[in-house]
């Protein structure tokens, strides 16, 4: 089957969806409203989505590991979260005050992430890098940050550089370069390289901000000894560490990559998972950093760190979401994580094993819940090793799974693994992997 | 009454509320999760909300003008949105991908808003701005932003710029400044000065933003001649005019300020009442300049401009919420905006009377459904008259209307009618006013 084919399997089971791609292209730039949610021929259209399954508008099921970008580790709407919304729905979705739900959730955050001494709620998870960062210079009194090569943070201004292979050049139109002078990107896992560039940089360097492990860059996992000598760096030096568990946290570990790996940032990004389904994005840390921006403490405008906020900041919508899910994952966070950690496991030796004997080239890479597979031979180490890999493949692969298998992910982007989804489902995955495999429709040699 | 007894009498209605934010303090910089959401002695904390109503954690009623930042023009939880949102609950909060809701929303909006030729959702309207001013410079080549002064949109760095009196200070600490060289400030309803500044940076000039009515900066309405002549500069010399409709958009009328001063910009900002309550942003316009962010037709990264999106952009909850808003808003347009315009006058007119015959000074700005008193003598036209009224005066009004009358501005902050907010509600606040201002609270001469 070639790659053709595979799309008119693809076409004849999504005509709805093909309508209305016609149709939202007339509404929206390229008919979708996320670069990375379009991918050829076009994409399905979701009318709905329960547990591990995401159903478009022809009425595909979908065994769902893109999570809604691996945001919903209780799958989608978990009956706690449903309840707790059904509630909330009827009592005010947007009080524009603060309310009593926040200082709950909040207080539960500190409980299972001590080093989260204050916070503050924004709605997205890149707004919440722009006020890490923010911080970290009014801190500091310093300007530089470093950043890591492909590492991601959000559409925010500030650090929309070196996302894009091969990382040298401006992240598109519009960017007027003024922010490029004052940001510095290190090669992920790459202690000695690194160090050197931060050393260069030693005077003006207000912050590291990196993700523990390199999430829309690939699914890549840390060398310890990375992490720790960056930390070390950072603290001998007086430069504010910012970790992005934006993605880790609460995926890893109830701790996230923090207790995972051991690491004390100054600072950190929570999102994703911590609104339980709903916006939210929080800057987390020290509370001698985070007092900065405190309006009650510091009067002047212009001695202050102004941090949002925004008009959805820290709605009851979003609280009673994220508090109902962290509530219920840290009541069951021992069989939550042994079971995400032995379906990860599960899949991602799977996954080796059957490309390996179809001898087709692969890496899969991921920890705990999360995973990828690059189609390879070297070990993706960084993002330059995800982003010379084999993508075309790695998007046929993807299709097929989708096409003929039922199976979706965000073509090319790693998978989330919920607490619905079963053994069964990883060897759904597995059975449909080998198909693919075996059925020469990998083996086709791209350009 | 003194401002200390005001406080006492607050203080008594508001026990809980004042345990609350002791913890609060604890989890949050300053307890809140927004600087203008804290005000002395401390916030009250909302538990829910009702119509027009808002109820704390001590079991208060308050009738609320403050409606969620502006945004619940149909009231808190109104029925079509519980209905919406009661469902979309059930069927996943967040798909992550492309969905139908969205498609119906933004044909919606085509169809009362033809100047969104293309638009493209996000979760804020800071980073709908953000991503007006990127496209702006990708499109024009040009790097110069110029905005009005004490102009207010959102947190994003780029535009932190002048809004807080005298203007001429850097925004705090943590934004270094380099953003300040491409950003020029122009004095709201003062044409000759703004044309003069816009002229002498015309060769790198990109764009012109601005709010049709000066929002935050308080509740300043326009000059007809100063919107016409801005936008005549900014088409004859080819310079984008991005309209930030915000607050503005679905409140003024169904087309919001560019249907009712006739004005024709070439991007605009959409939030708040388009989310339903929900998070969200929009950025809009001509399709010539949207189409350089689409991912579909420049594939390659750097020719393109990269906009978001995000995570929870275009999510399921929202695009309900904001199509059940709009739809009604749509369907019942004459009856919603005759009502709320009847009201607003009404406010405005009542409050000047009352006022003026206590024999406190007061300027009471606003245009339909939106209101603000200003104790001073002289009309304000501009942030800088706002800034010198007597915020004092005006927080300790706003705080007498809370703690005696149980009717909620954000203190110092415009208001702003829903549809479920009556006649009676507004002699309401009339009549309390009116007690007032011949109590004597206000007469109390401020340094």
């Amino acid at each position: 089957m070639s790659h053709c084919e595979l799309g008119t399997t693809y076409e004849n089971k999504t005509r709805t969806s093909k309508k209305l791609f016609d149709k939202a292209t007339k509404v929206f730039a390229g008919g979708i409203n996320h670069n990375i949610r379009f991918f050829k021929p076009y994409p399905f259209f979701s009318k709905s989505a329960k547990g591990k399954n995401l159903y478009d508008v022809d009425d595909n099921e979908y065994t769902d590991y893109w999570m809604g970008h691996w945001s919903l580790i209780l799958g989608h709407s978990p009956p706690t979260v449903v309840k707790a919304l059904s509630n909330q729905v009827r009592n005010g979705t947007l009080h524009g005050t603060a309310n009593n739900v926040s200082v709950k959730l909040g207080e539960l955050i500190q409980t299972v992430m001590p080093a989260a001494e204050n916070m503050r709620f924004s709605s997205t998870g890149s707004e919440a890098a722009m006020y890490a960062v923010r911080l970290a210079r009014a801190k500091s009194r310093r300007r530089v940050i470093a950043k890591i090569i492909g590492g991601w943070h959000g559409f925010n201004t500030t650090l929309m550089q070196a996302v894009t292979y091969p990382f040298h050049e401006q992240e598109g139109l519009g960017l007027i370069g003024e922010e490029e002078q004052f940001v510095e990107s290190l090669p992920f896992n790459d202690l000695h390289s690194s160090i050197k560039i931060l050393e260069s940089v030693i005077d003006d360097l207000a912050c590291i901000i990196l993700e523990p492990i390199l999430g829309g860059a690939g699914c890549i996992t840390p060398d310890i000894e990375y992490l720790n000598g960056l930390q070390e760096f950072a603290h001998k030096h007086d430069v504010i560490l910012i970790l992005d568990e934006i993605v880790t946290g609460f995926r890893l570990c109830i701790g996230g990559a923090a207790q995972k790996y051991n690491l004390t940032p100054d600072l950190f990004l929570l999102g994703k998972i911590v609104g339980g389904g709903l916006p939210i994005g929080i800057v987390c840390g020290k509370k001698e950093i985070m007092s900065l921006s405190d309006p009650v403490l510091i009067k002047e405008n212009h001695a202050r760190c102004n941090i949002g906020g925004g008009t959805f900041s820290c709605n009851p919508m979003t609280m009673a979401a994220g508090f109902a899910t962290i509530d219920y994952i840290n009541r069951n966070r021992n069989s939550i994580y042994e079971k995400l950690d032995t379906l990860g496991s599960n899949a991602r030796t799977g996954l080796a094993k059957i490309f390996t004997e179809a001898k087709i080239d692969v890496q899969v890479t991921g920890e705990g819940s999360l995973f990828l597979t690059h189609f390879q031979n070297r070990k993706v180490r960084n993002a330059t090793d995800a982003a010379i890999s084999d993508h075309k493949l790695l998007h046929k692969y993807h299709m097929g799974l989708l096409a003929l298998h039922q199976i979706f992910f965000l073509p090319s982007k790693m998978g989330a693994i919920s607490v619905v989804h079963t053994n069964k489902d990883i060897k759904h995955l597995l059975d449909a992997s080998r198909l693919l495999a075996e059925s020469g429709i990998l083996s086709y040699k791209h350009a």
